[in-house]
């Protein structure tokens, strides 16, 4: 066994090393003399494991693996340790199967209801995004497995990824697209960081030094290594230069010689090459096995634990008059292609060769009877299938109804343009809930939808992208077996036109500039106080939660707030309860509310838990572009405890004082009225020894001058007739 | 007579040319040898000529002058003629007070419905702002005036006016924010421009190179000088070197003493001092007269001048069941205390010390009743007021109810909280509407505001601040004595929430970041899809007009449009046609549509003529950010004729071709689907002989692949598994 160092790098011929920092093929680093090479594989959701006698574009053709939902449904758990074994689940079968780094998760944040790869983001909200990728690479990782956090970052659209610019002002950037990026580096230390395609604010993120270098390694102290996404590398020396350690995949002989001739020509530096290549041998020596062989692993405890992972993420989005749970002794009609060919996967690199699909319509109770309804080839009305469904629909007490987006219409690769089911699915809809009122829609979609038939039906069943149990979990929910608890991680909307992106996403060729700046998701709907189908954080139970006794208090570096939640119903249930926080004080725009902190209890039927939940520093904090620091401003918050971001249940007000004064030294360029109706004694004294107290005096005694004085600064008070030496006098005073 | 020239100056002291690039007081300039001082007075809607014995902060005591409209309301004549001559009244009022310079008309754009100024301004729409901008300027400088185009720029709220920031991107600051700057300078060159209080990303614009020097003169070839905002100056040496040629007010001897300094200690060139100083010298002798006298004029004409202003641009934005105009054998009631005390001017340096105020009350029909109704003097709710109001009420054939916003509510030097109407004025409505369905309500408000009862009252009309003859005016209207002919300058929203501003617009005590870019007004509401309470351009008449025969011709350097309208009602009236672009091929952000020409036309019932109007190239163009050019692009646009925004009559598809191609060269960054689906010959031939099209095609023969290669650039041809050699090929081939 060789010892990985600089010394052993430096021992390696140049061509060489010049090999390492591209991968050797579509899926293998290079191997060195000593070195073996190292297996990399897609999989947030599951193995994509390629054979190499497989084209790398048959993306479809690889190892059988077991299909877990997909990243829109488990961030619906708003459960840490959910995830957490979810990514010791990914990490056995990676384990099992030789991998050294598995790709994924992504967790970059939904901007855009219409972004193609929404499915395999987590949320809206860093917070969450940041909380759910945390536990899952640590879990992955605990199991000898190294994970590929991706795509770092702003990759928020995909038509024109490779060259678009994601035009992104410095604090929202901070606060919503790198938070939780900042967070997974500093709590569960990646293997590897995977650069996106897109560019940020002109700069080509394979080729950022800023982002790259400047922020993820001397900022957050990130120690692991780089790599580009696939065909994400533009000029490949500046890519190393900047911080980039692994072009992926390789371009062959081409990659060895661009790096080779450019240390011989001096554009690149041969520490900065063994810099890289000693991270690449580092993280083949960790996470490297022998890819030529692999083991068995127990694909059925997975295929459970799969079903549980869906069973505790699904969303009971509306549920009029207790339509669900099913009584056994209801009759039921199932209806929509859905059900029998379901779609429980996104397309791209996502992708898995599912070990066990078990379907909705396999999975149902045997007397329920099923008619197509429509079919997924089409979006056209077919009235054998339309009738058949509402003649099955009559006749029975209760129907289900599979709908959701086809496959062609979201996928890794490209947007949507809309977010509309196919016609033929609304029409559907529409004519069943005139024929039988008790419907049920189970949707599988991977991302926000349109539903303009809501108000007509009884229950609405989020699955998203369920993974292979989706026919054994959506039953569990249907007939109450498992009491639903998942919260939605995005906002839906009533309309794809109210999103704060609509019309410009995407209708830029070059650049994508982020009007919304710091409100996305939740924090837009919220300010402009906009109706939603269904907020952020909702979702339903069979059971029902009263919260209660909710105390905040302040530590020395941290807010501590308790609260106790009590199941006030008949069947045991889980609880996401939610923190959110109001800022009233910052001098600067701020949402209605940011989710701060979360927590999920589970409780018997008439028992009570209490909730502990911690706020530090930086969750009172926004990102102070002018000294590059975050900022927590001492004065009055509310903390909120809510059910879902628009159901907040106990309210306190909370003054913070571990924080800073966000009023700065008076200047020449402080307002008039700041500075007279200032409670500092300081400034009280200056103003009468100056004499500006006496030249202000009459005019602050006129209600119409008060007003103005608010918006005038004291280098402006000539323009209103008092003179420039009792101002220059005031100053000097208060220095 | 002195010659006033460059030789001239350098014959002045050091300390007579520093004391002429400051006032010499709050409204003059300083006085040298061989030339005398010159007089400036506020008075876009009429003079605020105020005497030297008069204290500058006694705003409101200034000469008898006629108080016109105010620049809402005579936006709303969409009318080029009318505001010339409104330009030449006021040239002729401001010559026989001998007054040097006037200072206004403002230009600004109505960003948010919350910013205090708005009723100062023209429009939400740059062309309208410049249009009406332009004939204003040209009227009064006829009559050897100058005026002082204000404020300069982007200077859209007052909170914190004097050191926030308005952060713009570079494209909504030159289609935006400068655009009707830009015309009124090209088309009518004012005597001078007045830099505005605010930071302009960052730069304080009395101190803004770029836009004072870069732009304003080196772009658009200004002639004139620039002088500061009362109170806008910073640092007096940093402003000069800037391109800043007047500080208003001067500071006394240290505005003197700080210039002298600075030339002394070399910090500012002389050459520089003079250039302003000559500016200075220029402006006086062209415009300047002997300010201690004055002569009469005639206003009485003015007054009636004034009438006609409002007659032409007064607003019915609703008249359900031809509620009005009003018939002489009804009997009115007249309810609200703004009838008898009406807002009729904006408060601060617009007001003027109206010559000859008539009242809504003192203008009524004799037969008519007056019901005070609320009082202007608190929100709450007066049961008396009330009580009495509604008994008047449902004893009169029609309701005449006037409502509006107090004084204290808007004015310059601060920015509103609501576009609420007092909750007493809102109820008093809702209430007489239950017992007397026939109301009308006519509005007095600087700015846009919500209207939770319009669906329960029968007319309403938009009166703004009509100036002293609003009660003439008023009545011309509701009798059919005048058929209204105004059009809406800004959008009503339904709430003030739905504005692209809302929840940001002042949050942030130091930053406005202009976050809506080029979607501001209907432009944003537009884009959304969104409903509005009335939309930009709406008005309704007493008549109606059909409109037929569209025309849409290229020529070689402009677009020529022609329809042809006609009166179909019973009595004259006037229509304002409205010409908007719609364009469909650029591949940047773009409006749905946008204003690009309109024409007032004036019908006798039954009368055909035909509108002419002319689309120069400006009209196709973008700004485009990276050549810093104008860019009109070829391809399809959409011609659309309308009586408002959102009533568009006529369309017709257009191809331009005397613009750019919006597609670029072939380079690495190209798309794979750009270049398969070419119909470019050369492109084509390329790829056959490079290989290229071998290469793909197997790939593009797969429907996922085609979608996805829509996304994917020549240069990641690598991750789709095509070798490099293979694009260099091509690429070269192309070259």
């Amino acid at each position: 066994m060789v010892k990985i160092d600089l010394n052993f790098v430096k021992g390696l011929t140049l061509e060489e090393r010049a090999a390492l920092v591209s991968g050797k093929d579509f899926w293998f680093t290079a191997k060195v003399p000593g070195v073996d090479r190292m297996m990399v594989s897609d999989g947030p959701s599951g193995l994509r494991k390629q054979d190499l006698s497989v084209s790398p574009t048959d993306i479809n053709d690889s190892v059988d693996a077991v299909c877990f939902p997909s990243s829109a449904l488990t961030a619906s758990s708003f459960d840490d340790s959910l995830l957490f074994n979810l990514g010791s689940h990914l990490g056995v079968a990676a384990n099992a199967e030789h991998l050294g780094v598995l790709l994924g998760p992504g967790v970059n944040i939904k901007r855009s209801p219409l972004a193609g790869r929404n499915f395999e983001y987590f949320s809206e909200d860093p917070l969450l995004a940041g909380r759910m990728g945390t536990a899952y690479v640590k879990g992955v990782q605990e199991k000898d497995v190294g994970v590929s956090v991706k795509h770092f970052a702003a990759n928020n659209r995909e038509d024109q990824r490779f060259t678009s610019s994601s035009n992104i002002d410095e604090r929202a950037l901070r606060e919503i697209y790198l938070a939780q990026f900042e967070r997974i580096v500093k709590e569960a230390q990646p293997a590897t960081l995977m650069c996106s395609y897109n560019r940020l604010n002109g700069v080509l993120n394979s080729q950022n030094q800023r982002l790259l270098t400047e922020i993820l390694r001397n900022e957050w102290g990130f120690e692991g290594l780089v790599m580009s996404d696939w065909g994400a590398v533009g000029d490949h020396v500046a890519a190393i230069k900047a911080g980039l350690d692994l072009e992926m995949p390789g371009k062959g002989q081409v990659s060895v010689d661009e790096i080779v001739t450019a240390v011989k020509e001096g554009r690149l530096q041969e520490s900065t090459l063994n810099r890289s290549a000693l991270r690449i041998l580092r993280m083949v020596e960790k996470w490297g096995k022998d890819a030529a062989t692999a083991e068995d692993y127990d694909k059925e405890e997975q295929h459970n634990f799969a079903r549980q992972v869906a069973d505790e993420s699904i969303i009971l989005l509306q549920n009029k008059n207790q339509q669900l749970p099913l009584k056994k002794s209801e009759s039921v009609a199932i209806i929509g292609e859905l059900a029998a060919k379901p779609r429980f996967e996104g397309g791209g690199s996502s992708h898995v060769n599912a070990h066990y699909l078990v379907t909705p319509l396999q999975a149902a109770p045997t007397n329920a009877q099923y008619a197509q309804g429509y079919s997924l080839d089409s979006e056209q009305e077919d009235e054998g299938l339309l009738n058949e469904a509402l003649q099955l629909a009559k006749s029975s007490d209760k129907v289900i109804i599979f709908a959701g987006f086809p496959e062609e219409m979201e996928t890794e690769g490209f947007d949507k343009t809309s977010i509309s089911l196919p016609l033929n699915q609304n029409r559907l809809i529409e004519q069943v809930a005139q024929v039988n009122p008790n419907i049920t829609v189970v949707l599988q979609n991977g991302s926000a939808l349109e539903m303009p038939w809501a108000g007509k039906v009884g229950a609405i069943v989020e699955t998203y992208l369920a993974g292979e149990a989706v026919g054994e979990a959506t039953w569990d929910i249907l007939t109450g077996k498992v009491n639903p608890s998942g919260k939605l991680s995005e906002t839906f909307p009533l309309r794809l036109q109210d999103n704060p992106t609509y019309g410009t996403f995407g209708k830029d060729h070059d650049q994508e500039d982020y009007h919304e700046g710091i409100f996305v998701g939740y924090r837009y709907y919220d300010l402009h106080e906009m109706p939603v189908l269904f907020p952020f954080g909702h979702g339903l139970s069979y059971t029902s939660f009263e919260y209660h006794d909710l105390v905040v208090q302040e530590g020395t570096d941290e807010v501590n707030v308790s609260l106790q939640v009590t199941n006030t119903g008949e069947v045991a249930g889980k609880e996401v309860v939610q923190l959110y926080v109001a800022n009233h004080v910052s001098r600067v725009e701020m949402p209605v509310k940011e989710l701060c902190n979360f927590a999920k209890v589970d409780l018997q039927p008439g028992e009570t838990k209490t909730v502990e939940m911690r706020l530090s520093r930086r969750a009172f904090s926004w990102y102070n572009i002018n000294n590059e620091q975050w900022e927590a401003d001492n004065g009055r918050y509310e903390i909120m405890l809510g059910s879902s971001s628009r159901d907040v249940r106990l309210t306190a007000d909370f003054k913070l004082t571990i924080g800073v004064d966000p009023l700065g030294e008076v200047t020449e360029d402080t307002y008039i009225g700041e500075v007279w109706n200032s409670n500092n004694p300081k400034i009280q004294e200056a103003l009468e020894k100056s004499g500006l107290y006496d030249a202000l005096k009459p005019m602050m005694a006129d209600d119409a001058w008060v007003a103005i004085s608010a918006n005038m600064p004291l280098r402006s008070l000539t323009a209103a007739g008092v003179d420039e030496e009792r101002r220059e006098a005031f100053l000097k005073e208060l220095r």
